[in-house]
């Protein structure tokens, strides 16, 4: 099964690794890290349902302690068609809750030998400092309001696929960027794109912290949208407090909302993306959830394409963490 | 590994496809289609724990959005005993709860290429919605108060296991038909074999919509089950409310249980059946569940055997929905 | 694939079989029986992360009705690593909440012909009464406040790693006993050995049963640890009411929790273990818990060894329980 996968696979690898051992923050990536996983997906992506069974000598931790579907689902896909044995491990019922300390639960997964460590943590940070305790790869899933490094990755393939480069391009990222993870990521990978990065947003959802990025402020999302090779929307984060920073969703939705006219100020070659779940008529009306310039379905395609690759290049190589089982 | 398997299960099933490329409801099975899962789902009761990899190449989705042990446990084992990757999804964190629609949290999945989603839902009629949009092959489990087209499939297997035919015969169904999903698959499968259906039950559980159907309803049990060849009972669905429509559990078992001295008002060869989790004491008498005319763990066999059944008929064609990933 | 871990196995067993068809309490097991189990450990714990597909003809169910993450990960991790599809239920929407009956619960799984049942359940000796009535090895993974065979296996053999014989040695055993599935595994398997036992814990957290074992009970922790070759914490279980026992767990912490000082009175040879979640500076004072006497992340890896073991061994044999399905 898959020797053809497998072969394409190889040369496009061309023996190369990452030059990280866990995948934490985009920060932590080199421009060549990014090519050979952009590479790597778009391998698996042509390749669709083919599996391959390269990984079957792998063992890998799926730890999702913050609810998800989507990116928990793609983990455990990407995974299980490369021949992994993948186990699950959700928030509910775990040693946690018992008074365990994050350090002891992850060194007892790490004692069964997995190579990989997928985590998904409401605290940021936590996936950082786990990294530098334990031998297994840790991939950070999300981490509270951190970063969400598979998500730019994925995001990023979608923009070039369509955009073939980023230089020069406008990228506007439209709503709650206080609570958004997904921005975390995006904003870091962007810049190392050289991409032009507009940010609109109800002032209450811009944090401090933002100034450490190269964006440029919109509060009008009818000034930000024209000329924008990227509009990119979050959703508003009601499970994380984001309705305490506007008077309602609605009053959102009618300031910030991408209407289908507000869209049309935007060229013919202008994607949409949302990191999904959509919250539709409230982040994007609906009818552009399924427009032919949305590419919000080819996210979700090349987010399992590009944890393939991800999970292959931890999962395929011999050295190690140099200090792993570091004791604190 | 299990070539023998394979060669039988090729053999049985003689190049054919189904009509249908998901499985939603009874109605759309036709007498052809029901004789080719119930042919290969008996090569598979009788292989019993034999695996194969037949399905090596598929990836499966095993949707509960609304609880379930035995149903979800039966899909996956059949999917895995035939090679397929299996992911779960459940409702607890999911996407829905985030505020995305259905249709984008299908569609999402749908963009991970899995051949097959099985899909529980609360919400009668939403599989069949569903199905419109998707490229995969929907599986109903049991939509809300709508159907359970494998549970239908698997009864008939074990009512034509014991009796050649179905013509001419009596099936007494008794209990809750108002919040059964049960009945509302048994009861077109049963009309299909020309059954002749009797319903056991209080006028509060009998709904409106009994009347499309061609059964005699009962109020008294002792008159339905003498020249009963089949006895079907249901379980008081308290978690859906079923006790506002009875005086009390108690009322109801001493007026419609199932007792050993009423079973015994029914032929040597009638059998019992019952989609459980049974009630002990509520729908059966206890010691009519392990009773010799009892088929109740044989419903469970046959439910494996027949899911096996469908999933590699959906999960082994090459053939595709005419127009999946329609826009609404 | 693992032709050679395969070797090496078969080499150890020599054909050997248990002489139990269940895994329900130490006291079921020979000598023979437990030497066996270990030895299979051993080649497996030196594998490490070697897979094999010994079991690839074998299905599991991992039934945790109650919440675990540590043992169920290393069930799962130990089926699927051996080739077996594993099928995990937990408690929540499962049958047994719609009023269903632990005898028709476990049936109904058996009927689907899994090889082994892993059970984790709040009763104390329900796997017992199971076990009694169902084809597939049960394996007790933890009953109420009964008995955690496998935990017991693995922490012998972390003890006999280290101290080649348990015979004259002394390992004291300190907390809270009363609430401890733990200890009632560890007193049985450390009796069998000969160990000399010491008990340490507030008069509170030692149940009446005590006495059946051979066992001396101290209330100054001072006192117990000198001499000690095993020091064996357990932790205060707040989940099952413990703080009711004691003043407060600070309370606790002071007069019974292993700390730095009082781990000093022991000897340079003496290991200091724990089953795991640790509540550091409640059971066991923080920088003992990475302490290189400290054998608690062995305890882990052990773990898994013993249950590849253990699963092996059900897993592979032909010959079956005398009477099961038998009714009652």
């Amino acid at each position: 099964m898959s020797s053809l996968l497998k072969d394409k696979l190889e040369s496009a690898r061309k023996n190369q690794d990452l030059s990280i051992f866990d995948l934490l923050s985009i920060d932590d990536l080199s421009q060549k890290d990014i090519s050979l996983v952009l590479d790597l997906a778009e391998v698996f992506k042509q390749s669709k349902t083919e599996k391959t069974d390269i990984l079957k000598s792998v063992t890998m931790i799926n730890a999702f302690y913050e609810g998800s579907t989507r990116t928990r689902t793609s983990f455990e896909i990407a995974g299980k068609n490369l021949g992994s044995d993948v186990i699950n491990i959700s928030g509910s019922g775990s040693a946690v809750k018992k008074g365990e300390s994050w350090l002891d639960t992850t060194e007892t997964l790490a004692a069964y030998h997995p190579k990989i460590i997928v985590m998904r943590t409401a605290e940021s940070g936590l996936p950082n400092f786990l990294a530098k305790h334990v031998a297994p790869s840790i991939i950070n899933a999300g981490d509270g309001l951190h970063e969400h490094p598979t998500q730019a990755l994925l995001d990023l393939k979608t923009m070039l696929d369509y955009h073939k480069t980023l230089k020069g391009k406008v990228v506007t990222i439209v709503g709650d960027i206080s609570h958004s993870r997904v921005f975390g990521s995006l904003v870091r990978i962007l810049e190392k794109y050289d991409a032009t990065i507009r940010v609109v947003s109800p002032q209450t959802f811009i944090p401090h912290e933002i100034q450490q990025f190269k964006v440029t402020l919109f509060t009008e999302i009818e000034k930000a949208l024209p000329e924008s090779d990227v509009v990119y929307a979050l959703r508003v984060q009601e499970e994380r407090g984001a309705k305490g920073y506007v008077p309602s969703l609605r009053e959102y939705s009618k300031t910030f909302g991408i209407s289908v006219k507000r869209f049309a100020l935007t060229k013919p070659d202008t994607i949409l993306m949302h990191p999904g779940p959509v919250i539709r008529d409230i982040d994007v009306h609906s009818p552009l959830v399924t427009h032919k310039q949305s590419k919000i379905l080819e996210q979700v395609e090349n987010g399992l394409a590009v944890r393939k690759a991800i999970i292959w290049l931890f999962g395929d190589r011999l050295d190690k963490k140099e200090k792993p089982y570091q004791l604190i």
